[in-house]
This record gives C-alpha cells, structure tokens and sequence, in this order.
C-alpha cells in the first residue's frame, strides 16, 4: 500500500516535466525553485520559506563568504531587528529611498508604542548609532563588523529568492578614518563577491559602478557584480557602497584623530542575499532541472543502486554503503539514495531536477566488473557517462567534480559573449538589449540614461571597472564619452 | 599622543574594578557584559546588540549544536519572520501564553495591512502552516528541520543575554506519525542539550520534566536543563516540548498511514538561546571578569609578549609570532596582542576580563631559557602560573586547556552540590532556597506549588529524570509524593 501510493506520487512527478526554459523561462522558473523544494511560498504575501535543501546551499554560500571576511579581518556580531522610525530619517537620500518599504511595528504587549518602530530594511542607521558610541580615537579604527540576517522591504511584485519581502542576507558595515581607506574597503569586498562569483559559483561577473540613479540611497558610490541570467537578463548579484562621510554626519560617528582633532569617519557597507540562489538557477539551470555549482553543492555526488531481487538488493545495498564511506572520507558530500519503492529512473529525474553534479550508478553487473556508471549532470545522455573503476573512487569523483564546475564557469562565460553585443549605433543597442548585454559609450547623463529605459526597458547595469582608456560618443546623445556601460533588462 | 590617550584609557580601565560578586551579582554581571564587549544595550528598550566578542561564543555554540544537529538527521530551513496574527489564535493555550508578548506590525509599504502580522515569538505556528502543506504520507515522516534566528517577545523587565524583547536562538521542529517516536525525539534533544552544557560549556545540568505550570504554551509535556548559578538562582538553559497533537490538529497536519488512514502527526519542538551566555558568565565568572570554558572561547590562548627596548621588542614579537604560527597550525584558536602603548599589566587585566582561558606570557628572559609562562585564567595568581618549554607548546597548551575544561566543571559541580539541600521540612526548604536549589518531595499539585512560590519566590524548576524509586511526603502538603522536584528562584 505504501509502495503503491509513493509509485502513485513518482508517477506524477515524472510526468509533469518542467516548462522548456526557451518556452517560458519565469515559469521554468517559479517551477524548479518549488519541485527541488529549494522555497516554498509563505501565508505572508510576498514572504517565503527556504526549505532545507535552499538552505543547506546558503549555508554553503555563507561559509564560502564567511571564511573571505574573516581572513581579511572582519568579525560578526548581531544588530538589533527593530529601529527606532525617527533613525530612518536622520540620513536624507536613505529616507527618500527606504520610507516607501517599511514595515512599522506600532504596537508591543498589547499598547500602543509612543513612537513606532521599523524592521530593519538594512542597518546602516542603527549601527551608525552604536558605531558613534564605540569609536572614539584613531586607535579604535577600522571598525569591520559583519551580519548574517534578514531584513524586510515591502515590495510589490515579488519572486522566490529574487524578490521577496523578507530577504536573508550578510551586510557588512565599516568606520574608516580616512575616505581611501574607506574607498579600498569597498573595492576589496567587491573583489571578494567576484572572486566567490567566479571559483565558487561558477558564474562570471562584471564588476563595475553603478549611474547614480542606481546608487544605494545614501552612498557616495555604489559598485554591484553583475551576471547575465539563461534568458539574457541582468542580475545585480552583490553591492558595495562607500558611504562616505554621510552617515557619520547624520549619526555623529567621530574620532580624535593624531592631533587631537575631531574628524567624521568614513564608512562602507556590502551584501550579498539569498538572491544569489536565483542568479545560481538562472545561470546553470537547464530543462531537467538545476545544475549545482559543484562547490556550493549539498550533495557533490549521489549514488543510486540498481537491483531487482532481494539477493541483489542486499549485495548491491551492502558495496553502495561502502563506497559512501570512502567518498565521505575524502571530504565529499555525498548521498545514497536507498528509497524503496521507486525505480532507479525516478530516482535520477529527482537528483537531476535539484542539480546534484554528479551520479554515481552500481548495480550487479557493475560490482562484477568492480566498475561503477559516473553520469555528469551537466552532460546529458551518454556523453556525460562513464565507467569508472571503483578503485580510486574518491580521486576519480573529485576530478569528475572539478572538470564539472570548470565546465559550468566556461558555459557560462561563452554563453555571457555570445549574449553580449558590443553596439555602434541607437538601433544596434535596441536589439542587443532584446538578446542580452549591450556594452557600449554612455556619456554619463542621467538624462540619456532615462530615455534608454523609456524606450528599452533596459538600465545602466553598471560602468565595468578597469576598461582601456578610450574615447567615443554616447550611444544615445552622441556626446564625447570616455567609458562604457553594459546596458540591459535587469531583474 | 596616541599611546597618551590610549594610557589614559587603560588607566581608566584597570582603575574600574567590577564590583565583587559577592557585594552585587546583579551589578557585577551587568558590567562584566558590558565591559568584556559581549553586549551592548541597543536605542530600542530592551533590544540588544550583541557584540563581536559576543557573538564569536555564540558562533562556538552554535556550532557545537548544530553539529550534534545534523549527526542525528536533522535540516536547517528558514521560516518567516512574519505570521498573520490570526495564527496565534488557533491553539488554544498558545494564544493564551503569548498574546501578550507580541509585536504588532500593522502597516507596510506606507498602507495599513488588511490583517495585521506578528514578529515571531516563536515558529510553531507558521510552521505548522507548512507542514500540513508538505506532509502527506507516513513516507514523509520523521520531518527533522531546525532553524536559527532570532525571535520578539515583549518583556517588561529586561537584562543583557537573559531576557531581552528579540533574542537569538535555534528552534527546532518536527513531525512524527507516533506519539513515542515525538516523545523520543524530544528527549533526545534534552539529551543533546544536557551533553553540550556539560562536555563544551563545562556547565552540570539537571534535566528533568516541567510542572504544568511551566509548561510551553501548547505543549503536552515540557523538559529542561536547569542549571545553578553563582548566586543560587536557577536558570533553564534549554527547553524541549513534546507538543502531542496539539498544533497538529490546530494547524490539520495529516499524514495517510500504512493502512490509508488519515492520522493527525505527533510534534515536537526545542530551543535553546543566547540566554545560555548568561549562564557561561554566571557559573564559571570570577571578580576578575569573564572565564570561557576552552572548548567554546573565541580565544583559547592569548599571547602577550614583554619587552622594554626596541630591540628586545623585535625579538620578543618575532618569536611569539612563530609560537602563534605553531599554536594556530595545532588547531588552537590563538591570539597575540601586539598592542603598542598598553602595558603588559594593563593586557593581562584585559584578556582576564574578557575570559581567555589561558595566557602564555614570552620576555627577553623567556628566550634565553627558551621557555615561556603559561597563566591560567582559572587560577589566579602564582597557583595558575607555570614556566614550560617552548618545545612542544602547542601540546602542552592543549593538555592545559583540558584541564582548564575540567577543572571548571568539577568546581561549578562542587559549588552545585554545596548549594542544594534536601530538606525535610518546609522550614527547611524555605532556608535552601534562599542558598540555592532544594531537591524535595512534592505531591505535584500546582496548589503547593503557588504557596511555596507566594512564601519563598522558589518555583518548580524541574522534577529531575532518573529519580530512584521512592515516596515521601510532599514538602509543603505532606500528601504522599513519589517524587523529588528543584525548588529554587529562578532568572
């Protein structure tokens, strides 16, 4: 009876294929994110849950970062949820950007409270205000504080990881005493979102400035990293802000410098959010499902056993278990799916659609041959099997692992220039802006900048760092121009 | 001038004696807090910041936990931080015990909200929501998730790390298709949690049941660790809650069984939270600040080095670098303060403060005997100082915290079993109480129970596991009892 009703569930999970991604790329979406049970919709609108195997892959991301911020200094610490509505408005461009996403708490144990209270929409405010308390002299600088939390911004139209009314997230907040300290802060944490982006997540970025019509409401500067997502749209997939000195002013944040003066810090913050999860699917997903970068994986490997009678069950079962054990010993993460009641064909539709990279096949002509099947997730059909001695397995299933999240990265990278176009006229960015990136001369004017979005959708994703010097005309105005820009749809 | 100033500050430091605790535990605990930089109080009343410092210990139990987590097959998720407040309301004793704890969110993105939302004050609801969702065959069953985050509940009487409106915790959740397997669940985590007291934070725990008073609201059955601290008081260090069907059928959590019966799930769920910091500092703190138990410093070692010249200065900090090298490379979390402008005197006082476990002392002297001091925070003053070899450290560093790990559980035992009486009479209890714990006999009438709370401020803390068989006289009533229960005041 048990048997029959899982089969009943198989058999409707392997029928309902996902959508094509060419077909309807937010559909595909929506539906991977919910069938590899990465999130869940909350009963909140615009809320969501992260389900264990979500979370078990922004655990991987957090100490992928974690282990970055710490070697280069920083320390955690915790910040309160709740700030005070009057701190919102003490910095002028962050209450402008900020007040129309509040959440407002007006009432505590059951009264009214006398001035209300938000939930953080970031946290630059209430820790400007305990930075003004800590840092006194020179001596207490630099301050590089870290969090791992949530933050809530009442947004509109919302999607699972990309846009969500709670987000989970790390903000990183820095006091400096000098703007280029302050400036190399924010750069080296841009470096680190790319360097992650690039060896860990298998995506290439762009990192670059962002036009002050999309700076961080309240910074100097804002730099984001920038990927291109399956369907050619853009994703902001990490920010950092100098802040300059415009939350020490509107929160006294000083210090008594060599000379005994009092100066203004200069201060940074950086995040990077769950939103990456969704950069992750759109950029290595496929029809089958997700395609985990093999180093942020849950599961690097899963072994599925083959067998039909009980005889074969026990032997089969008995050399699976152990292969486990040799490949979790050499620091792998690896599962055996001992499922009953499903055939092994279920079993490989299920560990495709949630991107395990790598499967290990064993059944009773394997274990005669001491062989086993590696399939490669990113390669579908014979060409990503092989077999492999069970000899080595360890070593053979890292290298397998390593060309796969090379393979993911150089995908990725071809499919990023092949979506890029590099137009010389207004028309010529038009139409690249429908397949992908444009990288063209911008003059800077937010005004050419705004008539591109009214007639393309597509924004000022960033002003790539390190370009060649160079001079031509913008691509809108015609006006001399000295960088470019990568223009596209963004999400 | 900068090493003036900062003179000035360590002389303003070191002048600043904690009061003892003898004189005012409370006081000498708030200022311990705040002077080792654990906490601080954050602008919204009651709401805590929890430093750098702080959250390291925190990061060390949480991953002490969270290891003996997952080892016994259990997911970390994450679950929204807001609930529509009508959940609240659908179980019974729930609503009771936490309506007038909540928070109330009743505007969002500038509107006032249909239906307002709470910030958690737990998660059984929301989570309840889901698992009716997710749950649908006895195939889905054991469901195993934990998660980590914090939580608001509006406290009137507030105090760093012990109660504060938003605190952090883990709270775990899970679903069973049987009551025995809810009820081995929930004392398998009060096993988890008693092993973590003892054999990382060096604190000796009595789990044991909770009087129905002191039960969780919604809970058939409630279990806790209560432990003794250094003023007698009790304080419950973890809890786990045996929910029965309660929020199953509150929230219809339904499961088809082997026999294709819809059957309601058994649930469970257990926290423990930041208030375990509390305890750390008041069972194993002296006069002289902070004591971290090794296994969950953030600093294990401390370095200081001793010099006069610049010359023995450059020789001194050479060395203690390639010691701190050694020591690191042995896995040990080692910190060398190289301070400049603060004296030895005044370093000692700090990393004392701040509960270093251990200090290797290194001067010109030391070099040339090729020895070093080592000082344990455990023992003050020529009992606690040994000069060994520098050959061979980090071992010897290791075996010192072994035993520093040791040493301090058998003395917070000793002073345990120094401060409970088992009394005979109520007379007696009255005076045990006022010491520490009382183990006395008790009918299990909650009517007792409030009498001896209204004459004493003593509470059921637990009625201890394990108890021999036996039967007395209940210490208040002197109706037949056949078990023993902790008296004592509590945080």
């Amino acid at each position: 009876m048990g048997a029959k009703i899982i089969n009943e569930g198989a058999k409707r999970m392997s029928e309902l294929k996902l959508p094509s991604r060419s077909e309807d790329f937010a559909e595909w979406y929506n539906q991977l994110v919910l069938r590899a049970e990465l999130a869940d919709y909350a009963p909140v609108r615009g809320c969501m849950i992260v389900r264990p195997y979500g979370w078990a892959l922004w655990e991987n991301i957090q100490q992928a970062l974690d282990r970055r911020f710490k070697a280069t200094g920083h320390l955690n610490a915790a910040f309160p949820l709740l700030i005070p509505r009057s701190f919102i408005d003490k910095e002028q461009s962050h209450v402008a950007g900020f007040s129309p996403e509040l959440a407002v708490v007006t009432h505590g144990g059951g009264e009214e409270l006398e001035e209300p209270l938000v939930i953080r929409p970031t946290s630059e405010t209430i820790i400007g205000h305990a930075y003004a308390k800590w840092i006194q002299s020179y001596r207490d600088l630099p301050v590089l504080i870290n969090q791992w939390n949530s933050v809530v911004r009442w947004e509109l139209r919302t999607k699972l990881f990309l846009r969500t009314l709670e987000f989970f997230w790390q903000e990183g907040h820095t006091a400096h005493a000098t703007y280029e300290e302050a400036e190399a802060e924010t750069r080296q944490m841009l470096d680190i979102y790319t360097d992650f982006a690039v060896r860990d997540a298998a995506i290439p970025v762009i990192p670059g400035r962002k036009s002050l019509s999309e700076r961080f409401a309240g910074a100097d500067q804002t730099y984001s990293i920038e990927a291109i997502m399956g369907d050619g749209k853009a994703l902001q997939a990490g920010t950092s802000h100098n802040l300059g000195q415009n939350f020490a002013r509107a929160f006294d944040i000083r210090y008594l410098d060599k000379h005994g003066v009092l100066q203004h810090c200069w201060t940074t913050s950086w995040g990077l959010s769950t939103r990456f999860i969704g950069a992750i699917i759109m950029v290595h997903g496929d029809d089958q499902g997700l395609i985990m970068p093999p180093k942020l994986a849950p599961h690097q490997v899963v072994i599925v056993p083959i067998y039909k009678t009980d005889a074969e069950q026990a032997q089969v079962l008995e050399k699976a278990r152990k292969l486990r054990s040799e490949l979790a010993a050499s620091n792998l993460r690896v599962i055996l799916d001992e499922r009953e009641g499903t055939s092994p064909g279920f079993k490989f539709n299920d560990w495709e659609m949630r991107g395990v990279p790598l499967r290990v096949e064993i059944g009773p002509k394997d274990i005669a041959k001491n062989t086993v099947v590696l399939a490669r997730r990113d390669k579908p059909g014979k060409e990503g099997k092989s077999f492999v001695s069970q000899e080595g397995l360890a070593g053979t299933v890292s290298r397998a692992l390593e060309e796969i999240q090379q393979a993911l990265y150089d995908r990725a990278l071809a499919f990023r220039d092949a979506n890029t176009g590099e137009p010389l006229d207004y028309e010529g960015l038009k139409a690249a802006v429908e397949a992908g990136f444009a990288l063209a001369f911008w003059c800077g004017q937010p005004e050419c900048e705004q008539k591109i979005k009214e007639d393309t959708k597509a924004t000022v994703r960033c002003i790539p760092l390190g370009q060649p010097e160079a001079s031509g005309a913008c691509i809108y105005c015609g006006q001399p121009s000295r960088e470019k820009a990568i223009f596209a749809k963004a999400y």
